[in-house]
């Protein structure tokens, strides 16, 4: 019984040799695609061959009656893996011979992006607070100015900037925009373009990673700076200045604010957060962790997208007014009425729900392949 | 120049073909060890083995350069899909000879519970409201009693239950657990115990989720019954009722109301969901996707566990005053304040902080691979 067990295993062992053999192949061809594209300014990241791929690598798994689930997310683990390392050059979209300008540039995010410019091949300068006396010089012969300083000291920044060539294109990574746009419109009558990118400067490459795009002034003039970010793989999206700082205050602040609302209540109770993990399946597990995450990071960083939130406080008054809504049927013991409520909320969000659902099952899945239950 | 990329495709095709042979084969040998392991009475999932095996995988890796997390985020993703289809017998640990009853047995948790009773060759009968009448034949001859009915009925139903064999282990599924085991140790003189299963009713294997136990009486009577458990997978963990109750009304009745609140919310707000997601990064559409999730599954059983929860006015009147504390200080503009309380928090998370923001963040790369751009 144990020998026929050691024979499996050993076939398993043999099996996964060969697998590992084949990843490393796979990375070498992979890598050689991403020379050839860098030496023939091709974009990285192309979706429809991406798409393309794993439908037909789904068929296979299916004809060779493998799950095709299974299939599509190990090649896309597999790609993660692919564009992480296929990112050592990038073709240029714009003129190489006047420098980019990061104002801010030894912050995360302005080193983060400068990256990217520098492997362009981007002659690149970044000006700080201290260096300012020299602000007319070093800005004199750029083609792009990036603001890229805190939130709560974007606009005086902008505000201070000296004049500009004229078709020195002059832009913002602020994740607000309605401000520092017409901060960057008054300043400067050159083209003026609004960038909020929506990740952190950790990502390693910014393949699908989201940019959003306020657009300002003389957009031919600036077009090339968006082309050279589809080329670093990032997606565009276009929106109003409005429009986006309406959205990021629920999308950003207001779920900041409660999720350190709900940290400093767990302090206030005194909760073992260790007994609470311990009991928690992944569900919960994850749960805590979009709490506890928020205090690993910066809590400037955090503080000023609360405070700079416009209308947070009638938002938020909003919101403790649904929370007391709610928590008074509780306390009447109004069962159905509760109900009822849920089935209203359920009405609003509609078949996004369900999608929502299913999404965000599969990653728990996910989490629960990592999951060791020894450390709990 | 394309037919290098054409050439470099091909060799890609290739290779994806002997993985997707290699999955097969993969599968055919643990598919293998699985009807091994029942046949022997062997327990399916052996966390040892799991371990020692990834440790040699990512040498290996690493050995032929490959990234290790990757051969292990690939072995794993393997892994969850073969034991998944290895389940389809588990050698059984208590008698045979007398059927388990579950009460309530049509309901989502008492189904899924009675599929691994049957698996393991349990005779297994349900008893529904309607059957009442019929309730004292149909446990009189039963091995074990599971008590799998809504919440809000739990303890009216085990105060309603028969006379029960003096040797019959008498067990509940319940989410809250002080109520009902006071309720089974009055009802029953012998052996009982307490079980909160932390998963929903659509994991298709046991492997790796946890079970609550609350201990009430005559443990060695039903030690094959948490045995059996393990077999199928599950991890065991002990707690007292009093303190089960406590961190679940933190880990599961505060999340779902304050969830369910913020949706409401959103409503309230008229937000425009699809365009919160189209602007929303990795992180901010797992944030709505918490919330959204809640509102595709059952309203009754939500407010269920509301409801159930003891203290939840009193804690949730401490989240409302801890809400309204940090909202005084953005009101105020206190800056510094509002830092310092962060700090202060921080504090309190530890070391659990940075921890909850890797495992986090790893999880936000995986929902990454996933993301459509086109879709959004």
């Amino acid at each position: 019984m144990s020998s026929d067990l050691s024979g499996l295993r050993a076939q398993i062992d043999r099996i996964d040799g060969e697998l590992i053999q084949l990843l490393a192949q796979r990375a070498r061809m992979t890598a050689a695609v991403g020379e050839h594209k860098s030496a023939h300014g091709l974009p990285l990241y192309v979706p429809e061959r991406e798409t393309e791929l794993l439908a037909a690598r789904r068929e296979a798994a299916a004809a060779a009656q493998v799950s095709p689930d299974l299939v599509e997310d190990v090649l896309r683990r597999v790609m993660r893996e692919s564009y992480a390392t296929q990112d050592a050059r990038f073709p240029a979209t714009g003129d190489l011979s006047r420098p980019v300008v990061i104002v801010g540039g030894h912050g995360a995010v302005g080193r983060c992006l400068g990256t990217f410019f520098a492997r362009s091949g981007y002659p690149l300068r970044t000006l700080e607070k201290d260096d300012w006396g020299h602000a007319r010089e070093a800005l004199a012969d750029a083609a792009l100015v990036l603001v890229a300083v805190p939130i709560d000291r974007t606009c005086a920044v902008i505000r201070a900037l000296p004049e500009l060539p004229a078709d020195c294109v002059l832009a913002d990574v602020t994740s607000i925009k309605a401000a520092p746009l017409q901060a960057m419109l008054d300043r400067h009558a050159g083209p003026v373009v609004g960038l909020h990118p929506m990740f952190g400067p950790d990502v390693g490459n910014l393949a699908k990673q989201v940019i959003v795009v306020c657009h300002g002034r003389g957009q031919p003039q600036y077009r090339w700076l968006l082309e050279q970010m589809a080329v670093w793989g990032a997606v565009l999206r276009d929106e109003s200045p409005v429009q986006h700082d309406r959205a990021m205050v629920l999308i950003q602040a207001m779920r900041h604010f409660t999720s350190m609302a709900y940290g400093a209540f767990l302090q206030r109770q005194g909760a073992d957060l260790q007994e609470l993990l311990r009991l928690s399946s992944p569900i919960y597990r994850l749960e805590l962790a979009m709490v506890g995450r928020l205090f690993a990071q910066s809590p400037a960083l955090y503080a000023d997208i609360i405070m700079a939130a416009a209308h947070l406080p009638e938002l938020l008054g909003d919101y403790r007014q649904t929370l007391d809504d709610l928590l008074q049927l509780v306390r009447d013991g109004q069962r159905d009425a509760l109900i009822e409520r849920f089935h209203d909320v359920q009405g609003y969000f509609g078949e996004l729900a369900p999608a929502l659902l299913r999404e965000s099952s599969e990653l728990l899945r996910k989490a629960h392949d990592s999951r060791d239950p020894v450390r709990g």
